[in-house]
């Protein structure tokens, strides 16, 4: 497992390299859903890259982009495990130098959900993703469905821009009680943590709802928010949104295949999650 | 010569090829500029590729897109002369299919001159030239001096997100009387066409001006205009510019290198042209 931090040391091995090449991009923090991303990509792939990059353009003013957890090291440890070939680490200086200018911008599937909440995040995501794509050329790069909005956003930019990239979605890996892994967890309090779970209750409401017959999305939205207001740490400070799965457009009737998706602020994180309905 | 008109099997085509490969990105209506472009790709790769493509995003409202000249027969006679291995013409409709919604802007260097003038030029310019570069995978492009400030900003585009692509720029070409070869050229009339080279006596001017020790950018920007001003046929519509060679921040005093760069109406057309004071 080779480490790389230069953008140039990073271009120059993978000139070195044959044979197809599975990217696994990360900003640090690794828990069991990037492992999966990892071994998928191992499992596919003559070759994997991993990349550690906690991405500053992808941070809208007043977000965690400071206090964002980082852990080297044990980033390190859980990657041994799972041995990609590269774990490309660059700077944030590299990657942004002075005069840095150009933007890649996906619209429309970018307006709603995250986007609305997050200016010029998705803006950050497209960007950095280019960079990294162009950087780590790979065959195959791995994402987790958990962010539904950027899979879709990454995806378009692809297609839009005939990236020479095949993209590839894992399903959410999940804590026993349903919470989607993340590396934002690691801010929920005990309590707060218990709390969490109602994100995957509401859901499953969803999919219950859906699967009793229900095809109104106004409905089954407004018995997601019931539920959630139902726990006193939880609030629906984001959205809760049934969308068509690829254009992201909100739905009155449910066609599938439907991406449920919801932002939930508990405690301090605001966190996500989404089920497709198929 | 082999013709290409689809995405698909430009990808398809480009797989086969081994070694370097030139492009030369052109809309067409070629000229001997166009030829030097190919010239010189050939003389440095051992594979070359042309696109001919009129780029509807690089059109603002109210320019000349449907009238731009356009002749692929008399193209291809030129093309068959200089003979590159592979001429891309996609379509309009496979370029930009409906839903098409992914931008690459180049900020800041694109605000002023050209940028100024034509809104949204840029960001068609930087989607497209993205796009073809993902497509035909060139080791090298080739770009005219002529668009100067469409050099500097795919030269910051390539550079931001770390493309895998040298940009290559080739001297303007010119008719015996200075004028820069332009396809928009053929809009002259016979007495605008005489003009018209205006705009190489005033870049002259400023050169000289420069050679004998004047470096305050406005005297000699003033000394062009009014140059300019003496031609009827000729108007300012544009800018009179004297701008930091790569940043294209306008200077008051000059330091080399520096671009001497203007935009004159003459009839219908708007003329550009520039040189450097190296």
């Amino acid at each position: 497992m080779k480490i790389i931090k230069t953008i140039a040391a990073m271009k120059n091995a993978r000139e070195k390299l044959s044979g197809t090449v599975g990217f696994v991009p990360t900003m640090g923090y690794l828990h069991e859903g990037h492992m999966e991303l990892v071994r998928r990509a191992k499992s596919e792939n003559q070759r994997t890259i991993v990349s550690i990059f906690v991405n500053p353009a992808q941070f809208s003013p007043g977000e965690d982009l400071d206090s964002y957890p980082r852990d080297i090291p044990r980033d390190m440890e859980m990657l041994e495990k799972v041995e990609p070939d590269i774990v490309f680490i660059p700077s944030p200086r590299g990657m942004y130098p002075p005069r840095f200018n150009t933007w890649v911008d996906v619209e429309k599937v970018t307006e709603h959900m995250e986007g609305a909440l997050r200016p010029g995040h998705f803006r950050g995501v497209a960007t950095v993703c280019t960079k990294l794509f162009n950087i780590v050329q790979p065959t195959t790069a791995y994402f987790g469905q958990k962010d539904a909005q950027q899979v879709v956003t990454i995806r378009k930019m692809v297609a839009d821009l005939n990236m020479n990239v095949e993209i590839a979605v894992i399903p959410t890996l999940r804590e026993p009680d349903g919470l989607a892994m993340s590396s934002r967890n690691v801010y929920l309090k005990p309590d707060e943590r218990r709390a969490a779970c109602i994100l995957y209750h509401a859901l499953k409401l969803a999919e219950k709802l859906w699967a009793q017959g229900e095809k109104d999305a106004h409905r089954i939205r407004q018995a997601m928010i019931k539920l959630i207001e139902e726990e006193p740490l939880a609030e629906v400070i984001g959205y809760v949104s049934i969308a068509h799965a690829e254009t992201l457009e909100e739905l009155h009737e449910i066609k599938p295949p439907a991406l449920v998706s919801l932002a939930v602020k508990i405690g301090k994180p605001r966190l996500i999650d989404n089920i497709v309905l198929e």
